[in-house]
């Protein structure tokens, strides 16, 4: 328990402990901490083996039961999968390995922020090539939506290097998102009146996608997920000390640097560690 | 020596084993089977944790390391590090390590065709973050070709999932290349002649690189690598079956699929294998 310690041992366990493939995630983050200042977190950015998006659901699935188990060793009270990536294709998963403890994703809030937002039933979702071909949305969106839930998917793996290379607007993101969302320009889904937007990298471009996009609703899961949270009665809830924790697997600097960006204040206190193997298979 | 026998079974030990962090060094190997076509290869690419570039050096050392044990249990003539992210620094790393094995990187053989081709000695260099951060370039060239030779390096973190999405020309490729070479296209390198593409992704943006910079001659360091191999006498060449096999961490499927352009053939005999994991630190 060491390093349990020197992390969390001011304050025992966090309220919620998040893990992204890297630092994407601190778009969630980010919501969290302006609605729950008072609470302790702890947050695991899996930086060695970014990006997940690309990787087969196996290889995925490896790597979350790898992060969870290390983020469960400091006991948190609810444990944040804030990868689109992971919620999409290891949910159930980490939630049978794990029965101890309550496990939450990104795709059913914003399934359901999306489901009270759209009037046609016709939603669209942006995402990286896993989280698309997963097929979790259209899922998720048919057992809460009914039969009336329409979903159209597009995978957008170039947005995740672009935002971390810091290019959110101007002439080349613009390019390269409407090269994305062409099927929305061009009316080829002309009744989609809501887009989610399904992976954690994404939020920083929310102001240029609305202007591409003006009609269109966009719904950012991450807030929509802190605020159910915030919504659901839990005992304990404000006796943390309001301090935030960081574990990277690797480019501690980095992280801090680009990072910022995404969680909209600076990132401090963030320790470089590893994650434990795991035997996963799905045989 | 069970995988061992059923991956090179038929033809024993590889004349040249290549590894790169995933699909990129196709683009090497491609150079290699068009100059030996009589020899047998092997190729590991590191698809669960592609890519390297924006990693920090311990931890690409360390996956060298596990990357190369691997390889070298099928005792092949020569080691190339077909990824110019650990060529530039970790290559003393593998040398160290493996005394009994040739080992051969990216860096030089680039090198001294850039300063062949050079008649003002000031060399741009594209590459990952990883590569223009480690300054390999500079050393080399300074080594190389003495004081005169000046470098000028530019990390392009978009091209290679640029690369990866099969764009490689047109509209959104030429802009991101045109912000990338704004220093080249803009004058304020004017002495730059010759260009090396200093990242395995590269070589399919060469045709638009070119109409962009007609006046600048580009290296591609895999091409080089492969013709200096060519003129080293070895003995015990031309003895293999022209056998060829790939083995990877993750993503078999996409792995031949994408990875066809970058070797132009089809990509086949392609196995699914997990790297062992090395204990590695600087300290």
């Amino acid at each position: 328990m060491t390093e349990e310690r020197d992390v969390c041992g001011k304050t025992g366990a966090p309220a919620f402990a998040l893990f992204d493939s890297g630092m994407g995630g601190l778009s969630v983050l980010r919501h969290f901490l302006d609605l729950f200042p008072e609470e302790d977190f702890l947050y695991l950015g899996d930086m060695a083996r970014f990006p997940y998006g690309s990787k087969s659901r196996e290889t995925i699935c490896r790597f979350a039961v790898e992060d969870a188990s290390l983020l469960l060793r400091f006991r948190p009270r609810t444990l944040v999968v804030a990868c689109f990536t992971v919620s999409s294709q290891s949910l159930d998963i980490l939630v049978d390995r794990f029965p101890g403890t309550r496990v939450v994703g990104m795709v059913e809030a914003g399934a359901r922020a999306a489901l009270a937002a759209t009037r046609s039933g016709h939603v669209g979702v942006l995402g990286t090539e896993g989280t698309i071909r997963s097929g979790a949305y259209p899922t998720v969106l048919g057992r809460l939506g009914g039969r009336e839930a329409r979903v159209f998917g597009i995978s957008c793996p170039l947005f995740a290097p672009m935002v971390e290379e810091g290019w959110i607007d101007g002439e080349i993101p613009e390019r390269v998102a409407r090269e994305y969302l062409a099927p929305f320009i061009e009316g080829r889904a002309p009744e989609v009146d809501t887009i989610i937007l399904g992976c954690t990298h994404y939020p920083p471009l929310l102001p240029m996608l609305r202007r591409i996009l003006p009609g269109i609703t966009f719904v950012d899961p991450g807030y929509e997920l802190a605020h159910s949270e915030l919504l659901r009665p839990e005992p304990g809830r404000g006796q943390g000390k309001g301090q935030v924790s960081f574990l990277v697997t690797d480019g501690r600097e980095r992280f801090m640097r680009v990072g910022q960006h995404l969680l909209g204040r600076s990132v401090e206190h963030v320790r470089e560690t590893s994650v434990p193997s795991v035997d996963f298979s799905f045989v």
